[in-house]
């Protein structure tokens, strides 16, 4: 069985979650190269759409995300991965998670603190 | 804060998690109407790519989600619905998860039950 990546014209949405706590950490998308370089090296790699290139998690922060579980859909046309984030967030904003804004009635809100600074890591 | 729909020709994906067990059910996509019906409705709605109408997961099966809490990513381009799954399984093939296909070497393997016969749900 083949992954589809013809639905998002080569690409396919992967859902990256801690395979400890199962708080989902972030999304990002990962074509055939990407998806085999995940499989390969055992460290989530992506494809940036904004950079049009292969970027491994954490190549820049050190924040790797080690591969633990690796499971498709149904359709084929989605992953999610399981792993153990090294370092202490996968956001760039310095959050443990990219999803810390929660609808509260019609506003997006964050309730919990930067689990780093990102600036000592990523600089300006 | 709006969310970011033009990445993906006005879609966006819509990872849904058990908010109980922390399970990853399904990704789906959004596009701006069916994100409104969810928030409006608090069930689940999607956009199907392959009909290209909107859906309320559970319309015909009856297994709605019931929505507990949204939250949104740093890029505002994805969203995380956390539900109450309404009936065994949220996947058309009787699983709990469409997540069940797990890679072991090269191979895809299914090491779970189907939770609910899906012909008797879902007809042939």
């Amino acid at each position: 069985m083949q992954l589809d990546f013809s639905k998002l014209d080569g690409l396919l949405p992967a859902v990256i979650q801690d395979a400890q706590s199962g708080r989902v950490l972030m999304v990002g998308f990962m074509n055939d190269e990407a998806f085999r370089r995940t499989v390969e090296t055992g460290y989530a790699t992506f494809y940036s759409r904004s950079r049009n290139k292969l970027w491994m998690k954490g190549e820049s922060s050190g924040h790797r995300l080690v591969v633990k579980e690796i499971s498709t859909d149904c359709d084929n046309d989605t992953v999610l991965v399981k792993v153990e984030a090294l370092g202490p967030g996968v956001c760039h904003e310095g959050y443990e998670s990219c999803f810390v804004r929660k609808l509260d009635g019609k506003e997006w809100k964050i309730n919990e603190a930067r689990a780093y600074d990102p600036n000592a890591v990523y600089g300006n």
